[in-house]
């Protein structure tokens, strides 16, 4: 009887492993555990009337600090009549005597009926949705994403202004660094968002996700110079980009977004844990920067915690809306742990296909030793422990115009660009990405990826004709 | 949805915030929770019968070791049918990322419906009810208080004494450092006991308890000497001192106190944690010590963990209660939780008020950075961390015959003796602490109390008249 | 209403501490639980028809880290309907602040129906088993016994095999720190099987451990040199040893043995926080080594965690049973519960008492203060903390031919051998081990046992005749 993955076992690694449709299913369902409430401003005894979750468990698996996503997720499952074991603490769980993420989920499949976990490395959870048979939630993993925290966010977002097409967004502070944030820039462009990014000095978006935004949800960099000289950019996304893969974008009224109030500042910690120096310049958002006429509607969220960089004086001001994302936790949990394990009679995760689909991207796969790792150092695929589990997984993602491709980590998602492509069955190598893309799906069995010519010189392989940059040219 | 306050919300921070009705209130629901038993004797599934806290959720928030009252809360909430959430290490909580204790609280508002409060920081269980939208238990704060083992011990006892009236009670060791002393010895003053203080050197009663003990329940400090020739001191306190608060003494019999038997001795651990010379000198309590005839039918109490202060050769004696202590740390906690969260229908501590009121007493409250801050520095008011979340708030307290005045911690209790009053109007100061007091309610807002004129002086406030000790005798 | 010790407590502190009927019983009660399995390859939701144990609290005292067992007696104390409280971390717990663990448990009996422990120290499971009002079930302590483990680890035999008797056993690794092995090759011993062992180096099976498989369990150690002229040795058991005292050992048909296939390889990791060397050559075990013909059809097992020891290369092949004993955990636990709490009314420990029983051995016992201590410095009696709690407690342990006995500490299970024996009535002492066995039961309470000579007569000892070995001799 070991644990056996049901035909229609789901993950929620990433946000973008729901749809569009599928977030808004899991808002009706949380909506319908809030109208339960004697008081529609007090969580009190949510959940009263069910008992839906009775003799399922949820496992927390968390190597890394939490108190607001453990406890959240603990209460939803109680909340639903079910129960809950917890592993809060690396130091006193099976890790401290070595064993690899991939055993532990193995083993705790056995023992609860869904997983959340948290890792302190990018793309820990994919890793563990790759080897659980229970569904895996993503708890937040390294600086990757934290899909459960854009869910609360988004709700917070359409609760307060009644839908989430088109909303205008700023974000500030460390947006390298914040997970929270990574999942909540894909989200809004998928809902067609104009995104403020204001970030602090030298903690951008990464170029990965920022690639993505523009890439794959259509998002158009708009730059622009304000009334002090100041220069500005800003994300503006299509409508819907999920259900126009073709989009060229519209013709950009950048008056119209210049008049627009923000609909709301997302606040973010700096994120200490991942940066060398810890003494940084960081933007601190307090009722005189919120003073601004644009701000003057504008919800101001966090993630939470919070270590100085949103004042608490602004506590009481009715645009702060952080303690109320806090709140949304219980009741979103509740609606995406009942439409994981099925228990809900009237609604499923399984029947509404429509919106955002991940699109089906060819993967590349070999032996850890075999050819070019993923170079984002806190994957993975880099932690010792994993060294038998992890695999070199990449998909191959290619640009709009199919003249170039890189390589995306599967489980940090972190891409790479440059990159040379051997064959085992001829022994070349060229420099040409599109190699990658030419054979048949099955062809990409035959090919290595190696880091650089030295790399795959030094694996026997020969440059097929040159390895200069004119190949990329004539091919 | 954020979770906002009932109307009826009451914390349990200091034994002082029950009144002494309310007490045996607790008493007799817990009684019934024993009676309830198939075996007296035995705790064995406790609560069988009951399910009234469904669906309801206790959250243990602890950022100091425990095991006695974290598991004990949670075995309680457990047998009324209710659900636990549990951080039990700051270091695997939202603390370790720079959390304030008022944000964590505020949320976890949303995610049960009463906390349990364990902190290192004297007065943290006051800001944290101060915070929260649901009932807080102080589960232990620095050296302040443990009113929960406080209501247990006086479970104890009442049911080996049938009544709490006059009881004569030593205490041994840490007076100083052990909350659990200073919640019961308030407790013992408020029923009428004659408290034998047994101190290891060093570690007396601090200086604001006594004040308290004579001050505000009445407590009469008698000093004998013995037949030995050693000086003996004992705290007489009068009946009900809470209803007789122009009480002035009983006549007290020196020879009916002397030979009365002790009714239990208490021992106390040696707080190392709360101490630098880890290698004090303390008393050891045993079978020898206890020889004495006026021990003999003394129960002999602990709040345990012990660490050697008493002797294990001891446990099988029949006055060894510290076991029986422990054991009604259920029932107490059950009693306490139902009562908090008004599930019980028959009874409520909202419907009882007799007995013991905390005196009303003036509030003084300015910014953290403005004037006088609490001296005691484990007080959470110095903790950076809440440095946004407090501020400096000081109960004024008058001498019996309102010819001074002290400041009272708001958070910690302790107190402040010296200090000056400034007045922002007319931006004098003076040194006669009962300025204080002259002004109606609302003169306190005009008021700034600093720490010493030099203070003031750099604040910019001058002398009123002089800031010699007559201006206290001329007023 | 202390916690009061039920008349028919029992506790599962050694494998030993249950008969071969009563493994049997407790398999029979988990197929049970197996059997409701909508899908008997599935775990999803056992024990969703069964309340049984509601109202009833499991309490984890865990000293040492842990993810499996924990969280698998947790899964399964909530699959029957039960509740759990969980001390994970002794950094958390009174433990931090000194408290004995014989204080713990008798506290935490009053809040908890039964106990898990796990613990650093060997004999920690016994002492807490002494000190307890409710079971207490040993989850691992030091290098002692992991009697549950090996309940999971039978199971799976018996669910591959049919049966327990006779099975060819190889076990791999750290023979010497594993307690998961030492109760094995006792659980394997009693129901018949041939032992394979294939130790590290230096990492053979304790003494203690051999000595009792060939003295109570009539192992026999047959050496024999295989066709690579490598010597081999195998232990090899008579049917049913316990019902068989006087068994002298069959007739050992070695080329039986020899062509026998091998049943399963049990695969242990190196217990590096039990070794000062940390980087001492280890086994491996690989498809390359499982290709011998032998293993043929061998399980593969593995308690877990792993760390290398076991190819995850290997996962996949159909021989791999380790997932699947760790998936066992929670029926058998299940199981086990059930009957420790005697809510099956359909089953129970006590009613059948068949199989093998310890043998009722003598018991001599004295103050921490005087006489002999245990030999093994991982012993709980030599944890400072319980100084106050153990006492000097040995078996008094006969050879087959009544010719010699040694002592066997009654925690940690280890041998002494070398001793002297004094009598506190006539203060002398000899060095003849048989005097312990001499006199009648009640007069082992006036003997003394010392280390050696020497230390006897530094407590004030005579030798009786001489030091010498003449007086065993002469006996």
């Amino acid at each position: 009887m070991t644990a056996k993955a049901r035909p229609s076992l789901r993950h929620i690694v990433s946000i973008n492993d729901l749809t569009n449709r599928e977030i808004e299913i899991i808002f009706d369902v949380a909506q319908a555990y809030l109208d339960e409430l004697p008081d529609p401003n007090l969580s009190y005894r949510i959940g009263r009337s069910t008992d839906i979750a009775s003799k399922f468990i949820l496992a927390s698996l968390f190597y890394e600090p939490s108190t607001r996503t453990r406890l959240s997720f603990e209460s939803a499952m109680l909340r639903l009549g079910g129960d809950i074991i917890t592993s809060a603490d690396p130091a006193t769980s099976s890790a401290a005597k070595g064993e690899s993420l991939a055993d532990s989920v193995r083993v705790v499949s056995n023992y609860a009926d869904v997983i959340v976990i948290r890792h302190p490395r990018d793309g820990a959870a994919r890793l563990a949705a790759e080897y659980a048979a229970i569904p895996v939630i993503n708890g937040g993993d390294g600086a990757h994403e934290h899909p459960t925290q854009t869910l609360c966010d988004l709700f917070t977002l359409k609760k307060k202004n009644k839908h989430l097409k088109n909303l205008k967004i700023a974000i500030s502070g460390d947006l390298r660094g914040s997970r929270t944030i990574h999942s909540f820039v894909y989200a809004l462009a998928r809902f067609g968002a104009i995104i403020d990014p204001m970030a602090a000095p030298g903690m951008e978006l990464p170029a990965h996700v920022h690639r993505r935004l523009k890439e794959e949800y259509r998002c158009e960099l708009v730059s622009r110079t304000d009334e002090s000289g100041a220069i500005d950019a800003l994300y503006v996304t299509p409508d819907e980009p999920h259900q126009q893969s073709l989009f060229s974008g519209p013709e950009v009224d950048y008056g119209v977004i210049m008049r627009q109030k923000i609909d709301a500042v997302y606040v973010t910690r700096f994120q200490k844990e991942r940066w060398a120096d810890k003494n940084q310049e960081y933007p601190r958002i307090d009722a005189k920067f919120l003073k601004d006429s644009k701000y003057s509607h504008a919800s101001v969220m966090h993630p939470l915690p919070r270590v100085g960089e949103l004042d608490a004086a602004f506590d009481t001001d009715n645009r702060a809306m952080y303690f109320q994302q806090a709140a949304y936790g219980v009741p979103i949990r509740m609606a995406l742990i009942s439409l994981l394990l099925e228990i809900r009679k009237d609604r499923s995760l399984q029947k509404f296909e429509g919106g955002f689909d991940t699109p089906k991207l060819t993967l590349y796969e070999q032996p850890l030793a075999t050819g070019i790792r993923c170079a984002n150092k806190n994957c993975i695929v880099h932690e010792p422990m994993e060294a038998q589990y992890v695999r070199n997984k990449f998909q191959i993602v290619k640009n709009e115009t199919n003249t170039d491709c890189r390589l995306r980590c599967f489980y940090c998602e972190n891409d790479i660009d440059h990159f040379v492509v051997g064959s085992k069955k001829s022994q070349w190598f060229s420099d040409d990405p599109l190699t990658l893309l030419r054979p048949a799906d099955q062809g990409v069995k035959d090919l290595v990826v190696f880091a650089s010519a030295e790399d795959a010189a030094v694996a026997g392989y020969h440059p097929k004709h040159s390895t200069s940059s004119r190949s990329r040219a004539s091919s």
